[in-house]
């Protein structure tokens, strides 16, 4: 099988979640805007393709296949790349835990686009600090300290063994230390068990290799993770959610 | 099977995808907040159960599996609750579907919470007129307008048949047509398609006795629809992305 993955040039974006799991996998794919350019999307996001209209990027061509939507992409994927433990009730976990993943990314986004997202971060840049000071104060540590237990509990992993959902917790405390640093550096020594998921996944020969590639875009601010200094900050003691 | 649902009590909120689902497939369940009162959540949401922990309602058990996250579960369901067409590609297209809809309903609940999900509306009441005006403008007549397209194509259905989607269609519709009665006024006409679903959907022997039993809790500033009428208001001629 050879994938076709389709979304912006130019970026990491929610792209990169379905990025990792190919190159983990070795699998076979084309990064279709990066060869064609981003007009490669028009006719699907317009509806002008046969099979499921995708409402945004990313999505995936596999055989006579569209899929969109990064969870359910990855759902898709798991089984064929050898990314979930077998069974039911591991692919519904594997799901569930990347559905979570899924709602942290989307707040990580809207903390810099908190009242619309077509327009400039310099034009909500006010409401952006409050709405970066409640993430970086409540959301945050309320959604690490929840995988820092699920990882705890899988034994080091999320499901137990190497899964396309340690693969996106590793994107997500990348982009995250790239974003929040200080909030990071703040929240790290309570999270051991996602630092060393972190860096034992920086250590597969497949995304090593990945890591070090040109097709590996640097975190920068057209991204979901963004550093914009004035959004980053301390957490105080009491965050009433971390415990 | 007799499933047991966990979600808050006193609102429809996420919890009412579900619902829709077990009782158009006149399933047996539990609400089990509505009988035990919503303590009976936190040893899952604290992660003190066995299985896969949720962090957030709504939940679902079903024999030993704990499944969270309202698309996950409707994925789950669909199969035994005869709600979604047989086969991969239909299923992987229903997720697709549900997860743009869990996609719009996250933006809603941010129209009324652009800033912390945890403070009062009141706290943060200008820069939801500032994030409602943009939900009303642009993101409402993008998604609507790209599940309409779904809706016609699929002959009346999101799926081609009857379909956990086409219930939680309904949902969105009636949800936004209690919320933002002035913006869905202006943009009915446009979406004949899922008017007819909805009303479809609303005779259904099943979800018509549902909606007019007590079970059906009325819409309320409780859950992720709500009525503020300074948030409402008419839609201007361009749009921009309705076409």
């Amino acid at each position: 099988m050879h994938y076709q993955l389709y979304y912006w040039t130019g970026l990491q974006g929610r792209g990169e979640f379905v990025r990792l799991a190919l190159e983990d996998a070795g699998a076979r794919y084309t990064d279709v805007a990066r060869v064609d350019g981003d007009a490669a999307l028009q006719p699907f996001l317009e509806g002008r393709c046969d099979g499921a209209r995708p409402f945004a990027p990313p999505f995936l061509r596999a055989d006579d296949l569209v899929i969109a939507q990064v969870a359910n992409i990855l759902h898709f994927l798991g089984p064929r790349l050898d990314l979930v433990p077998g069974g039911e009730a591991a692919r519904l976990q594997a799901l569930q835990l990347q559905l979570t993943i899924a709602d942290l990314v989307t707040e990580v986004h809207d903390s810099h686009h908190p009242i619309a997202s077509a327009d400039y971060y310099e034009d909500q840049r006010d409401a952006a600090k409050q709405r970066a000071a409640d993430l970086r104060q409540h959301r945050l540590p309320k959604f690490l300290g929840y995988f820092e237990q699920v990882v705890a509990r899988g034994g080091g992993h999320a499901l137990g063994a190497h899964s396309y959902v340690d693969l996106s917790l590793f994107q997500l405390v990348r982009g995250l230390d790239y974003a929040y640093p200080e909030a990071m550096a703040a929240l790290s020594p309570r999270l051991p068990g996602l630092r060393a998921l972190e860096a034992r996944v920086a250590e597969r020969p497949n995304i090593a290799a990945y890591l070090a590639s040109t097709r590996r875009l640097p975190f920068n601010t057209s991204g979901i993770f963004r550093h914009y200094p004035e959004l980053d900050g301390a957490i105080t003691a009491d965050t009433g959610e971390s415990s």
